[in-house]
């Protein structure tokens, strides 16, 4: 039994994501988690994330982050890193060791070097960004289950990408397709600003970067990869005051007239083998998927109008429990092991 | 002085916009609420809006509503009763004064018979419905002057189309005009029900009526009524985990490219002499507006593609404080008397 | 393997535990859940709990409560009920098979009848009552594992008493021991009320009962029966507005001075073998517990004044973890088998 | 009618109650703001305050806080100053004018010099300090009315004295005095630090310096100092998940038993003249003060056993509006002049 284990390790193991992939793999029947790092190493587990007391992992020393001795005890590797650290910890890690399995959450593998170039800064690992597979697999899963290097999607991309992907061949390319997307607290991170100041947070609603935010060209460039569309995405982020989940509209308009059953058949073909899709009758809530790895769809239509609408916890199907998905597709496991079974919610 | 005073009165004082305008009557210079009623009478205003207590007001008695006894003391009246017991109580006063002044804060007279049919139930008072105006200041403030009877705007009708409206001429009428609102709770109304159980809406957020909320037909309307534009109005709001305000994106595509800057012109020239509209340089945030009468509005643009981003209190500009504007001027006093100088928020 | 499984049914499946006792018997590895029920029947369970959708257990049946048909597809028995119907279900039960093993999350049984005649109402099962074991495995444990009937603790008697108990002889009995409770709204079930409305609790605090709720009658007889200590508990519990969650402050009077050390020593040697008692350096905070079947718990001291802080999920800990714990016990199982295993939190 | 305006200024301006301090001012008869200042200076007010846009006031000049400046065009000043900072500025003021009127809102002049000493620093002013007035107007109105330096209390003192002292001579002082106090988050300041952090407070619950906040020892003292008893005063305040308000629970032992009746009198004769204390019949709520100067007291009793329960609005009972009644009375005014009649809330 022990030798069917996987040993792993999370780099950039402080902030949310990092903890969110601890959580999952407290819970993994054959992942093991076995090096943990941040930058500054020192401490144990249980010391930056105190609810963990109680638990073995929460023993774990902290490593200073270090590509070779990561390698030296892990099989595969998960950045949760900032953009651009990511990058310069992927490449030493392949420049060891070119067949190593790293699941990237950060974006430094999600947009080709163009893309990345003019959103983000310069690329400095155009090789392996060359062969990085999009880690969405309702999409791309036979090409994840081969790679070695996964860009882990962003949440804003994942939510309103499976959404609005399925609906591609109905949409009428010369009409914007706007997004509204309202997103938790939790996907600004850890860090201190007046934009996570709860004062400034609670009781308020604002949205941030609008038509500027750097997913907006992720979302682009994706439909272009995955269905050859290139559509006029007009994306506008919100905070909003709750600690995680995402909620996504997504209004486009129609080729041709089709109606709500129509609409929702469209929906029901795409995604009728995921496990983790939920198509919805009723406009969808993040109470149901927060704590889980479910995307929950709705749609409607009148005449050429669509709105679909889409759900997701941040961090789990935005970040974290999307890595494990993709992790477990990279080690030839099922996709879903491990996975929390419910969402945290009590409605 | 005691001369220079008006007597008003409130017929459906027990809800959330009956106490607002209770609120902002205490600080009224002229106006002077003599008379508050819900539809059972009995006990004092204290008693059912303990808040009060300590004020001389918290004394007046609840009154059993009744047109009759509510024109003997007073000169204007506000209704704060659920649609259909508007109208009601509407035809009755005007039945027995024909010059009463009514500022009716329901869905009653906001929209001509057929979308009112359509969409509410069958319209028992078409005689005063011909002559009621559509109280939104800023469009209609000659029309309001004259009127004797105000159908004071919903709260989505009044943050869209104080954004829309200034870009009318702008918007290709082909392509559809796409709005996502965010509504606190109190929107909602006092009753009980699952959307508005704390352990629902805590910690969630959701769409409702997405495509068939009955404002939607409300903003339709009204850009054909005040700017003779039939635009395609797709309209889906929102419960969002707050008390009180409300945010909406606009988006349009434009008949040709406007920069940012011709854009903040275009807000900017429509408003100009406007104190309770405000343009923001940054996208607009509800804690800054809500606890006054201020409506903020922000712009941006990419190519031919519009965003237009507003935020008002949806218990005051989108109800009580658009109520008592419109009772000011129907007085011929100035709009703004007696209105909240500064939002409540602290950021 | 299958021979293995244990089966088992939730009788009052609709509200807020049963929900909860679901989600732990979806992870449990013995107990199967093979029958829940509520007082009308009808439906399937994922159509009262939508966002159960997608597991298979959303397909199981909602039968119409009945004890007969209950035991006769499980061995063991929760009873997610409120007061009174419980002891009527538990009743029926016990008469049917005398054997059967029983799990009562209501208050039906945890006081004496004198006790609970006076709080609640007329008791119907005495004989029951008689031989019912408190369910507080850290003091019960092993009469626990004799039991055919448990009376699960309240929630917030189990914050209470798992944080005073091992003060009890170190505390001046002349003295009041003064008890300020703060529970999430979840505390109050699903049903909906002024003080389940979201307007109401957010952005609010209140206390309600003070002095007079049925909980503090629970707290100071089992300080009687647990550590024959008669406590003057003068407790005073608050909604606060979250959703989930419980912390309690206990202030006392010590016979003698306890450093802070001493103290210290006090819990650890209490819990030093208690896999789910968590004694904390630090003030708890109940985002470190929810989710979790964890007791936190911090002491402070001066002179002769004792502080003693603990947190608890109040739906797992204060609930259906515990109800979890006692069946496992029931049932010859490790007491934590099925438990969640990390928290919720992010911090 | 210019003739009679008092020209104020606030020293500063960047904070809450900075801000807070504006906002009364703003609806003020006879103070007239014409000074703001923090430490840098530069721009206007309402680039610091956004929310002020639109008044006349934002574009108030800051400047660099300069003593001789501020007294050159303000007969009063308010010092919204960290402890510290707020002696320095108040010993150059009076260096310059010893005539001065100064209402300080940090704790520079709330305790005596060994008090003060021992849980601040060194103080650098003792001699103001042997004048300042400790501005709770309920209980020092006639010294303050001839004060020239007031220091204004602190929050958590403001609402547990207002419930303590009338109940002083009935308690047992060989007991402890158990203070559990809930405040909004507003009252850790701007700053940015893990405890206002949104993802940390909000669904989160925790105490914080218990038995060693430093409004115990301000408590502890001005029972001595106003009533001469000297309670053991055990205070543990916990941070909780809304922006503003205050609620303490008060734990006492009474020298002899006191019905409920004869407990609410005691509080009824205390406060019978007092227009901004409000004594319930129910528990109090923060919802109901929030927004207004008020004090909501209510208590309850059994046996010897006393529990008062108090609610005031942080930012402003506990602190701008406490400094505005004080700013008041030290001019002859009436002390609620320019005071909100109605708190924000809308039940």
């Amino acid at each position: 039994m022990l030798d069917s284990k996987i040993k792993v390790g999370i780099i950039g193991v402080s902030g949310y994501t990092g903890l969110e992939l601890v959580k999952l793999l407290v819970n993994h029947p054959i992942f093991t988690l076995v090096y943990v790092a941040n930058s500054q190493g020192g401490g144990e587990l249980g010391q930056i994330h105190k609810m963990l007391m109680g638990l073995s992992l929460a023993h774990l020393p902290i490593h200073k982050a270090d590509a070779k001795e990561a390698l030296q005890s892990c099989e595969l590797l998960f950045l949760a890193l900032p953009h651009k650290s990511a990058m310069e910890m992927a490449k030493e890690i392949f420049t060891i060791n070119p067949k190593a399995k790293v699941v990237d959450l950060s974006a430094d593998y999600r947009l080709n070097a163009l893309n990345y170039e003019a959103n983000y800064c310069p690329h400095i690992d155009k090789e392996n960004l060359s062969h990085a597979v999009y880690g969405l697999p309702e999409y791309n899963r036979e090409s994840i289950k081969k790679a070695h290097l996964i860009a882990n999607p962003g949440c804003y991309p994942t939510a309103t990408l499976l959404a609005l992907l399925p609906f591609a061949p109905y949409i009428d390319i010369n009409c914007g397709v706007f997004v509204d997307a309202k997103s938790g607290v939790s996907g600004a991170g850890k860090g201190f600003s007046e934009t996570s100041h709860f004062s400034h947070i609670n009781e308020n609603l604002f949205s941030y970067s609008p038509l500027t935010h750097r997913h907006q060209i992720e979302i682009s460039q994706k439909c272009g990869d995955i269905v050859q569309r290139n559509f006029d995405i007009v994306f506008v982020p919100h905070l909003t005051p709750l600690t995680r989940g995402m909620l996504v509209s997504v209004f486009a308009t129609l080729n041709s007239t089709l109606s709500a059953q129509e609409a929702k058949e469209v929906l029901t073909k795409a995604y009728e083998n995921e496990p983790f899709i939920r198509i919805r009758d009723k406009p969808v809530s993040i109470a149901q998927v927060v704590g889980s790895h479910f995307c929950d769809i709705f749609v409607a239509t009148r005449d050429k109008n669509l709105y679909i609408n889409s759900s997701i916890d941040n961090l789990l199907r935005g970040a974290s429990s999307q890595a494990l998905a993709n992790a477990n597709l990279m080690c030839g496991l099922d996709e879903g092991l491990g996975m929390p079974k419910v969402p945290y919610g009590i409605f």
